[in-house]
């Protein structure tokens, strides 16, 4: 608030002065009260004004009955999963009722580091959606891998003072957290030092452990994984969110876990979800939907994804329909299912039907273009030379994105290098740094994913995000992964030498900013391709699979720029098993 | 929270290190989901770490299987009310189970301005309780009197930035809110600028009005009268405080209007208690123990005074018993009637079977004391010259600080000035200025009070605290303002020349350093000379009825340093009728 909004409210809310608008003929949740309550809303200068009162307004809208719902706040996400740069990103996930987000750069970080916060709070300020950041805790995720920069504590001082950084983002390395490591301690400290939230990120974290991460001031968790979990956070004062994500998909889950003590205590978020879950199950109204499905009571169900969120954040401007908030709030027809049919930001009409109405303006890619430094890259550093035919192999598990350490007896040339074998689904896969010109390529083998010909690389590569590539041959690999570097970034198919299509993620080899629905036929076709040309197997996400092969904190075997890494044993192997 | 505490927190969680101390056998009222947790609480470092885990600690305490609850947070209070200073109050409060405080030192700023603000926090950080302030918003309280000071936005300025000082405090100009008064526009705005609270103070506003004063950021109430009121205000976000002072009782009417829906923003509040109330009703677990009498869940009632405060106020740090949290709350046998039997802040022992086992040491009163400079006072000044005998009166209603304007023929003596008529129940009333040397003194009549000979005078006069006296003639009068004025403050009593007793209030007029103990002693009997030797009229309280004689906010009649004032009118009045 500042005095001249205050003094226009008061003007507009005596009746001294019109309101902006009027909104006729509604039913407006109220999440202080759990009640719904019929009447004419006013609203001026973006603010909510009050409920009824006799006063006039410039412009009337008539409700026809429909509710009144406010906002919605998504938790916790990462922008960069939809592909989409945050002004594009707003205008995909605000016709869906999604008013605010709290937002995570985490992938983008570990390529520009603070050149993306700056590119991302700016590109933020232009979007239709306000979007909060948490400044992400953990770039690099592990010493085992090259991402495009470190962000120790004093990289954090820089940016979270920042009125639109909350806090600090997800602390997943939360055995550092519990055996108090000196650098994450550091971390921590830069929020303390300013009153500043910290995410969680403790998956099977229990019992002491919990005491001490919760102790020390982590105060959500988007990682719970079931009601017993839910209630063993929630009764230490945690907030967990109910993740309904494209992979991980919590929300029927945690539910179960929700009632009328612990409720407040609990909030919705996405995480990370494709642009293509958005444009066919919606946004934060997806998971809620769910809830109510599982029979949360609805106005529940609102509350916690709104005023929680809010109250949860510190958000005191939003989250509740009454005076003196942001008049952010959509109007559904219903309560058992909520569709947001028409979606107001600050009081305007910013959505309709299901589609953006005037599209944010996008903001230029200043330090976060392209970014592909490769070094010292040529066809013969795909090379895979075996000791004897007897290795170690990484397995996909159909749907996840923990794999199993495998092994596997491989066929090899008279050089001793690997060699495809058409009677195997084995193929090579390669990580590439590409943030700092290392030069680093390692290389490994992998099995499940079905393709018999060609080669898949993506500049998506959790959480470093160099290049991975995967391939039956060394030529198709290395092509694609040049291409990969000429379009400066995103997704590309290469079979014998041609490319068979592109997915162009120009901001950081992440993020585009074309429209969602582009992005969207894109994939779709993508897709097509690799399951029908590549034959890709039809029980593996041909993309997302790949993106988390090089994720070193999730099991059991994953391959960084440096080598194989044997996540459970937290260190590298050899490839070589004899 | 500190990295440094963060890191002894972890070792103590994990068992690397042994706690402090273990409260084992207790069954903790957990305010997050309003269930009961069976086991032992570990402590260390002054915070909770947890529940059971197996772990060892220094010390070892038997809760003998009784419940433990949060300290009880005071959501508002003038701690000027207790008589005492803010160290002696801490011991007289604490032993109920009150652990924090949210004061507005409201009544001592009007006296000493900034010094009092000086003064307060230093006496606060003593304490053993945790004072938190909310700066005066409204002194003086109006243009009618003189106050010792103006405390305008640039005074509001050099201390509302303090991690001590919460915000603003009680709004009690609400007229100039929904007016937006300029000034008042810019003391709102100190708080704006640094995102902190402000209190309101709305008897009596609903509607239009109330969406205006709460639109602007005012979130708590606690002059909410009944039910509808308190889900009026809820229902636009507003925090209600059910209020249990000594003149005003609003629990049992306000419990009624409490739900599921709406109690998460409700708390508790004294507001202001006189010494003998607390001492005989205890302090905030009275309006805890009524509510709960009246049929609210107790472990509801516990959430509202404990986490609904620290929420609603930004205390991060406290309001429920979880890791982390500040190791304050206490021991109660049964839930039904909370009794505090042992109370523990910072995770120690500090109060027993009602009593303070270390008493917090006071500060010296710098700025703050006596403050009695009062300017050409002589009996002579005293003198009431009237144009006839039909005058102006005030009528006291008894046990209310409202009061009726009245008429009456009066006695004169040849020169015209008024006498005391043995056969009517009318005295004189005088206010003199006593902060600034203004040499102000104003007189007027008074009805219902009973005296039949003698005077009263005290410096306690809300809001401005100039002294007031009342009495049947001018000699008594004068003597008992010298006296006062010698005293350096507080209450005193004069018959024929004599001073019959005296309550010193050392620190500005209106509190002690003495424990309240001896406060009670000395009230009670004063109280006893006052209907015994002075024939007060036992339906008066003798002091408290005087004190709020000359304010200026509370109609009809009432007396300020500059005249006889009518509320409702909102200007001053001639005594003279004819």
């Amino acid at each position: 608030m500042t005095k001249e909004k205050a003094v226009r409210l008061l003007d507009a809310a005596t009746g001294r002065k019109p309101c902006d608008l009027v909104i006729r003929n509604t039913k407006i949740v109220n999440v202080y009260t759990q009640e719904i309550q019929q009447g004419d809303l006013f609203i001026d200068n973006g603010l909510v004004v009050g409920i009824g009162g006799g006063r006039k307004a410039e412009k009337e809208f008539d409700a026809h009955g429909a509710y009144l719902v406010p906002g919605f706040i998504d938790g916790h996400c990462h922008i960069e999963s939809s592909h989409l740069t945050p002004t594009a990103f707003s205008d995909l996930v605000v016709p869906y009722g999604t008013t605010s987000v709290i937002a995570d750069p985490h992938e983008i970080c570990n390529v520009c580091g603070n050149a993306a916060m700056e590119y991302m709070l700016k590109s933020g300020r232009n979007a239709t959606l306000s979007i909060f950041y948490m400044y992400p805790s953990c770039v690099p995720a592990t010493p085992f891998e090259h991402a495009g920069c470190i962000l120790d504590a004093k990289e954090i001082e820089k940016f979270i003072g920042d009125d639109s950084v909350l806090g600090l983002g997800e602390m997943m390395n939360y055995p550092g957290v519990v055996n108090a490591d000196s650098m994450v301690m550091d971390k921590l400290e830069t929020a303390y030092k300013r009153k500043k939230n910290i995410d969680g990120h403790a998956p099977g974290v229990t019992a002491s452990d919990l005491d001490g991460y919760i102790g020390v001031g982590i105060s959500t968790d988007h990682e719970c994984a079931d009601a017993d979990e839910l209630r063993e956070r929630t009764r230490r004062g945690m907030y967990v969110m109910l993740r309904q994500g494209t992979a991980c998909k919590n929300v029927l889950d945690l539910v179960k876990g929700v009632d009328d003590g612990n409720y407040k205590r609990v909030l919705f978020c996405t995480d990370d979800r494709q642009p293509e879950t958005i444009v066919k199950h919606g946004h934060l109204n997806h998971g809620v939907n769910l809830a109510i499905g599982a029979g949360l009571d609805p106005v529940r169900a609102i509350t916690m994804a709104s005023l929680n969120a809010a109250e949860c954040y510190g958000l005191a401007d939003r989250g509740a329909i009454a005076p003196g908030k942001r008049a952010d709030f959509f109007l559904t027809g219903g309560l058992t299912h909520i569709k947001a049919e028409k979606v107001f930001i600050g009081g305007r009409l910013v959505a309709e039907g299901g589609n953006i109405l005037s599209p944010s303006v996008p903001v230029a890619a200043e330090g976060v273009e392209g970014r592909m430094c490769v070094k010292d890259f040529s066809k013969e550093r795909l090379k895979l030379r075996l000791k004897s035919d007897h290795v170690r192999i990484i397995d996909i598990i159909p749907g996840q994105v923990v794999t199993k350490a495998g092994e596997a007896h491989v066929k090899r040339d008279a050089e001793g290098a690997w060699v495809h074998d058409k009677d195997q689904d084995i193929l090579k896969l390669a990580v590439v740094e590409r943030h700092n010109g290392l030069g680093n390529v390692a290389v490994a083998l992998i099995r499940g994913y079905g393709m018999e010909h060609g080669a898949v690389a993506t500049s998506i590569a959790h959480d470093s995000h160099n290049i991975i590539v995967i391939g039956d041959n060394d030529d198709d690999m290395a092509a694609a992964v040049e291409n990969l570097i000429g379009l400066g970034g995103g997704i590309t198919m290469v079979m014998d030498g041609k490319v068979l299509d592109n997915h162009r993620l120009e901001v950081a080899g992440l993020m585009t900013g074309d429209g969602a629905m582009e992005v969207c036929r894109t994939l779709e076709r993508m897709h097509e391709t690799a399951y029908e040309k590549l034959k890709v197997s039809n029980n593996v996400d041909p993309f997302m699979t790949l993106c988390f092969m090089a994720l070193p904190v999730i099991p059991e075997y994953k391959l960084t720029d440096i080598g194989l890494f044997d996540v459970t044993k937290f260190d590298f192997v050899d490839i070589n098993l004899d």
